[in-house]
């Protein structure tokens, strides 16, 4: 019974179908008719209009979207938690060519107008400190926990005022959304750039960039070629999105994703670190607690000495989650 | 009847067996059992120790294996017409941080000895001027010329005495080693890396990235990761691989292909711009012949202004090439 | 008798009494009263608008007027001979972050709106390959040959056509000005900005980038400083540029200058593979021939197999041209 | 009676002779008689060999030290408030193509084995996370703090067991030499480069980077003119530093800034955040006291809210520390 990550997850039958069906001479490159149809899925989704590009991972999305944003003597505003500055292998210094990362602070690895005030508000305005050029923040964050659209509307603001780009990570958006209970562009908010994550929530290796801002898009496009990461079949990964969005698959996996989360969200009382807003639990624990736990055949991360993590997936079984919270309950 | 590019072609059904085969609990990245079978698995086809990284590309795989060869600060050899040169969007500049292309002549897209003394023996040895720190060949070459086992020593034996590493774009390897019809080792050379294509050849999205030197791989692993190009569920990449080696499909593929490309070049008598030593064909024809084959419907590119290109794939149908060899035989 | 270049001629003496009357305290980096009136001054040769930042090196000042123009998966196109490309140790892949030199063919070193088209015209507008951001022309070329106004003017209104920046590299800009008879404005043309020389002209160590556009200058402040090029004691680089533009110390040097090399070209009779335009000679001449010179006092350059550069300066004295010019007619 | 900085203080004479008598021909950039010489020079200082390059700034010496120990893919170890951080606007993003700075802290703006331990020793050694190739630390500190020989031993062990370059960036290297009274080599210990400033302590616009392995040298050579760092009249920078060894110059004028601050630094009993171990004084002192202080004619940063920063110079006049001393006093 795997808690580990939903990274590694299987992948969706409805994917694999698509994959299949796209088996057929189409041009390459991104020049299909399923990558051509992106933009209009998305736009459906987020009822504007959107620029969608496909990649094969979270942190070329995140990273080929900031690029847009960000010139080299610039700097992103980011949580000190934040997946590209903790995860990334130093991919923001790669594909944004030495701009910084502007680190802050804030509970359950969410940004606030207000951390973002106290960083950047200091800082000079001169050639010898690096300025920011760009917010990004995660939907769901790192820790599971997901921004209310007024929260995304008020960093919104904030960068609107201080010209700066807003980029929102996705990789767990459809968590974010499920959770939130509201419209995908609700849950966005007006940002400019959104990494749109399939690949935890079902998907094989394919996220999707969405751009409302057709320049940044038009930029994008020849930073992913220069990536490698234009795949010459790129049909199959254009697949994979429509799969997902076909019939709200997406949400649907993300639902039960964050229901199992919520089953054993119950049995954690008093031990959770941070609201479950997702699929993710933060849990207090000890090391023998843990020690059971793994006993009992339950697979997670530890996460520092005395916590633990458990993921939750589209495919998580629903015994597994009540064994787990049962034997959590137990502890 | 395609021939315009084997890049968007069909996947193997074997590729599919196994990608469905590999939809089951394993580690994330590479740290599946199937990747770690790689570096085993591919010692076998070469007959000596190697390393070898998954990429979703073959821009990413020259790329990647580049950044391992040259400073920022140096250059790579390679001919004019190279497709790190011509057809990458600049990717070698954005992963070697800047390094220049230096760029040689040489016929059927080859490089020689010759050519590359003449390039970069009157390079000063100082600051002012790059220095060449890499040589890139490409194993066939973009116009389907393979080189020969003693052609690859004799620039090994020059990269060897100048200090220069050596990479070998295969993205049509199998093409060249089925031509050659010798030891994948023998057309390889003593490269320091290889870019092992096998996506024209019947995979979705894998390249194998080969190294003969263990310590450019751990640098190499560093910077996939950097570059977003280390996927979550790897162990799909790593299926393809398996798949195409298994057997020696990858070998019965290009071996198919290389017939059909043969079949139609000896139709095309006087006329070709290159030996055909791969699965490419260069066609001296007029605008009004093109005009005719497409009318009897053979998808083909122009190559420039009064020649055509022609492709072959594993899965071009035997009667397809046929017929192309007729009508190119009653222009 | 030094005819090997201009790069490392004596400092003029109005640049020694402006530097030694700067030592006095004012604010650091380029806050200081001298760099604040670069603009102005320069604006008054001009006579129009401009933003001024010194640097310390020509190479730094075209690859930063150039990182304004070109993004980092764009393009330069420049002539093959271009000092961007062949002495600059690979600057320009380092300041442009990897971004590509596009080489044009053109006699004298010179482009032409002809050589331009015939290289960025067969671009595809896709992202396959590399774009044109902005064109480098070099004033006087690096063969001494000098633009004509209208000939500036023909290629700016092309880059205009085309939507690409116009950088001006003028590290002779003086010596082309003089040769010319021409305002600056005319001899600069309307580019986004000229790197404008000094230091092979009378300086120590003091280029002008001189921005036409304020948005230009405004990113190159930061770039300058994030490449370490912003001077603490700045007001020392301020210093030398009022000193040589005050009563046209710049001017009468070039005149000098190009009237020592118009000397000795009058003695090049049908020796000279290029127009004398400013203070460079590239004539024909024999091994034995150059031993002859070289065994009489002469000191310059070889310039390939069969011909020999020579460079006046500022300072070359009238009887060592006299000299020169014998020499070379009794050859 | 300035106290702002030591950045833009005056040229000390015997700089201002030594680049007149280098006003005469030599060879351009680095191959002059000049540069050929420091080499030789700082071997004598530093009592072994060691290879020398100059620079016209201090973030150029730190940046190119840097870039020869670090990867694009990998980190500098530094203190949160060091000047490659806080003050040189990205530079270090920039020479080292993206690498990362990993900020400890440290009181004093010192590093000690501990806190680079445990920055260094969580981080897991794998891909995901960007692993350190280098230390950077800062003698005198950002807060006028010397490392004692012993410390700068205890880094260097920790450095050499974990296979890390060790760069100390000496913008203030003479006042730490002079305050703690020690061989030079012994203040530097056995670092792999140091940048030994030059600027703050009488020069006009030249740093050295001495390097204690040669093969970094040689490539911090290519990486120089790279940068555009090279400049073409060289001999005037190596004479700046020839000028400043001689006789012990260096080390007369950092003794005499030291003096200058420790006579304020009685005067400010109780009122000292940081020890004065170099030419800087960090006083708290109220917004009054800064105004009362200011009206009586003495010029200062403010440091923070509640904190003014004094530093001295090698041209600071003994009367006007003696002034500052007592207005202290008196507050």
């Amino acid at each position: 019974m795997q808690f580990l990550s939903d990274n590694a997850a299987a992948v969706h039958p409805t994917v694999w179908e698509a994959l299949k069906a796209a088996d057929s001479p189409d041009s390459p490159y991104d020049g299909d008719a399923l990558s051509a149809a992106l933009d209009e899925r998305f736009a459906q989704v987020f009822d504007k209009p959107c620029t969608v590009l496909w990649t094969a991972t979270g942190t070329a999305a995140n990273c080929l979207a900031l690029a847009t944003m960000v010139q080299p003597h610039g700097a992103v505003v980011c949580h000190e938690d934040a997946h590209i500055e903790v995860d990334e292998g130093g991919a923001p210094g790669f594909f944004l060519h030495g701009a910084k990362l502007m680190l802050c602070e804030g509970a359950g690895a969410k940004l606030s107008p207000r951390a973002i005030r106290d960083m950047i508000d200091p800082i000079r305005n001169d050639v010898h400190q690096v300025q920011p050029h760009a917010i990004s923040i995660t939907q769901a964050s790192e820790y599971g926990c997901s921004y209310r659209p007024a929260e995304v509307e008020a960093i919104a603001a904030l960068a609107s005022e201080r010209g700066l780009g807003l980029h929102m990570d996705g990789a767990r958006f459809a968590n974010a959304v499920a959770f939130l209970d509201c419209a995908p562009a609700a849950a966005a908010g007006p940002v400019d750039a959104l990494s749109f994550g399939f690949i935890k929530n079902g998907g094989l290796g394919a996220e999707a960039i969405v751009f409302f801002d057709q320049n940044l898009a038009d930029v994008a496009r020849y930073r992913r070629k220069r990536a490698g990461h234009l795949q010459s079949k790129g049909r199959f990964l254009a697949a994979q999105l429509h799969a997902l969005l076909e019939g709200d698959v997406w949400l649907h996996n993300a639902r039960h994703a964050n229901a199992a989360a919520q089953e054993i969200a119950q049995a954690c009382d008093g031990r959770l670190l941070y609201p479950v807003e997702a699929n993710e639990l933060f849990m207090r624990c000890t090391l023998a607690e843990r020690e059971t736990l793994r006993e009992r055949g339950f697979g997670f991360y530890d996460w520092g000495e005395d916590a633990a993590r458990f993921v939750t997936a589209w495919n998580t079984r629903e015994e597994d989650a009540l064994s787990l919270a049962k034997a959590i309950a137990s502890l």
